[in-house]
């Protein structure tokens, strides 16, 4: 099955925003077995994408359209999909009913930009968005399917995975001899890429059925493990056994899998441990906090977070003596244990998690430049522990990293008392 | 001038990896005055990559390719272009001398995979590769120049900048007729994007030269400008004049513009109307003082910032009196007031910001169901201001518009109080 993708915007041609949708839609068909033949990014201009629509469809069986379909003047793809296809554009009834009233609950008008979302090319099959106003349209054009999907990417990935996905894998069981693949991905944290790679590598050999690829995404490194096979199940064992090894070599590294997060992961040995936390962040600013609370039930664990960026609050909040700070410093072994060590005797918390360092760009002292970050965990029948990173990188980098050592220390201990 | 990039590999195409050297030279060319017509992705597969070539070339002046240059087995848009151009593959002797001493320098041998990379089209100009081993090389086709450059990031970049670029604007310059192009991104808040939209066509018509588009990213809406003329002073004009139109419309929906973000404008009305502040974040979790900490030198006015998910916190933290968060309840108008009085009180600021809702996706009540969100501003000089909010989406959405609602409330104040 040929399948090919074309995304349209201005801002993917123009260097403004990087297409993710396509990304992640090639992973998914690929875990279906399915290599996309084909990306083709266009601007918002009507000649070029309905041409593009044309070439495609002459050349696949399956084309994933994405972007254009929202209220705006530079929306036009749905007018480009009926240029190309030779019919009129008409108004999907249910459509219209939906934006109508999805305009009302909102306390609005439907407006007539709003409106122009209904049309779709005649002969269209049309599909609610669960998540946003424009519906996915799906067209016949020769012996091509084509699916019409909104750009956003939350609005995207939920068409994709709900309607898309299943649509084509219910086209690829009707056709024979098709290659099945599987699929893994290993989370790790504190290995840096070229680390990762020389550990792994190595088991490549063993494996022939399985590509061993890598992925960067700070403070992650990811391995990515894809196996081929001509059945399902022998892919799934490939994949299994290349698994097994990776994990083997890789130990606690591997916090997690596939669509595993760091914070959820946390979530969940924070709550199997009936364990509570309390946070006191100085230069990562919240951003502890931020990640925890993503994930939804993080206040049966998470009892209280305090950004003390100034000197009183660190008193204040974590209890940390004023003298302390004046002989030491802020950036410094002992305050990132008095923070720790206060922020849980004020939360009342099984353990307490501090950090405190120089995130840049200004600031640093000359034994500790920036990049120096302290972070201390305090705990329930045990000592308090303190290590010092320095971390490379601009703002950002050490502040995700900040974050990730400092967690990297809570989940190690978590891990360790949980062992049986 | 047509310009079209072609760029190859199978982790393009099966979600391995984003495609982040077409971005960086789109914007490249943009500034040039040029708009990539189209990108297109294709696998390692020679027929695609030797079809897309033939195809690209007809439509285009110039297309800039890059990948499959490497010593690898998958490594083969050499060859896939001399068989679109009809010519054979000959060895480029300077490359091959290069490649020779290349190799002596690190103690290794010429290995024939490596030899491979001086082999080009037949009457390609070749250009030595300043930071890596495969070389730059041109072909003319029919009446399109294309470049073919190795797709590794670092490799990429130095030959786009250093010789793609130069060459593209050299042939730039001898045409007649080029057009010359201005830019402007307006950054909004607070309006939807079909609100936007409907506020902001109507201008179109008096700003022939403006191209007007629009871009969602959850929780700015934004406008992008383009301006196209025949002279960089006339784009220039037609892009400041549209640039007034659409400031005038939208007033202080606009918090900024091209690379501001919201956290330094903030930041820098705070710091403008020498102002501090202490935040009590319940459901957003800390995502504001992370927003604001992200930003350097935020210590100057962010004195302190308190997660406070559980009761006692918020007593403790935040001083509201239990008694007011048993009878109205956590998530409620008197508590979001309490909550940003008393965090003004415990850090000794100018103002004090609050966030208290029902982030889902479980929790709420009838009255209050998901999405209902109170923020609360509490300052010098003014009585404490609380809204409402009921925000649509799921928990991430929830989060970050309450976040983005609670600073508006922030921003109109110091707009407010600095205004003439």
């Amino acid at each position: 099955m040929r399948v090919e993708l074309l995304c349209t915007g201005d801002e993917l041609v123009t260097g403004l925003t990087t297409d993710t949708n396509s990304p992640y839609l090639e992973a998914r068909l690929f875990e279906l077995g399915l290599k996309v033949q084909r990306v083709v990014l266009v601007g918002d201009v009507r000649e070029d994408i309905t041409l593009a629509l044309r070439e495609a469809a002459a050349r696949s069986d399956v084309v994933i359209v994405s972007g254009g379909l929202g209220p705006t003047a530079d929306d036009f793809t749905a007018e480009c999909a009926a240029a190309a296809a030779g019919v009129p554009l008409v108004e999907d009834v249910g459509t219209l009913q939906f934006l109508r009233e999805r305009a009302v609950k909102r306390g609005r008008e439907l407006t007539p930009n709003v409106a122009r979302m209904a049309l779709v090319p005649e002969g269209s099959e049309v599909v609610p968005n669960p998540v946003g106003a424009a519906p996915l349209f799906i067209l016949r054009l020769g012996g091509c399917r084509l699916f019409f999907l909104p750009g956003v990417p939350r609005e995207y990935r939920a068409l994709v995975d709900g309607e898309v996905l299943p649509r084509v894998r219910a086209e690829l069981e009707k056709r024979p001899g098709r290659t099945y693949r599987a699929f893994r991905l290993l989370r790790t944290v504190g290995i840096p890429e070229s680390v990762l790679d020389a550990r792994v590598a190595p088991l490549a050999a063993a494996h022939s059925r399985v590509v061993f690829g890598f992925r960067t995404h700070a403070p992650e490194n990811q391995l990515k493990l894809m196996a081929e096979a001509p059945s399902q199940s022998e892919a799934d064992a490939a994949l299994a056994a290349a698994e097994a090894a990776a994990r083997h070599e890789l130990g606690r590294a591997v916090y997690g899998a596939d669509a595993d997060t760091y914070p959820v992961v946390l979530g969940r040995l924070l709550t199997e441990a009936r364990a509570t936390l309390a946070l006191a962040e100085s230069c990562t600013g919240g951003l502890i906090a931020a990640q925890l609370t993503g994930v939804s039930g993080a206040s049966n664990f998470l009892l209280g977070g305090a950004v003390v960026y100034t000197e009183q609050m660190k008193t204040a909040w974590a209890g940390v003596p004023a003298d302390l700070l004046e002989r030491h410093g802020a950036v410094s072994r002992p305050v990132a244990v008095a923070m720790a060590e206060g922020i849980r005797a004020a939360c009342k918390t099984t353990y307490g998690l501090s950090v405190t360092g120089f995130a840049g760009p200004t600031g640093g002292t000359p034994e500790d430049p920036v990049g120096t970050v302290y972070c201390a965990l305090a705990g329930e029948g045990m000592s308090t522990r303190c290590e010092r990173f320095s971390i490379p990188g601009d703002r950002d980098l050490v502040r995700l990293f900040a974050a990730s050592n400092a967690l990297e220390l809570l989940r190690e201990r978590l891990l360790t008392v949980s062992a049986p």
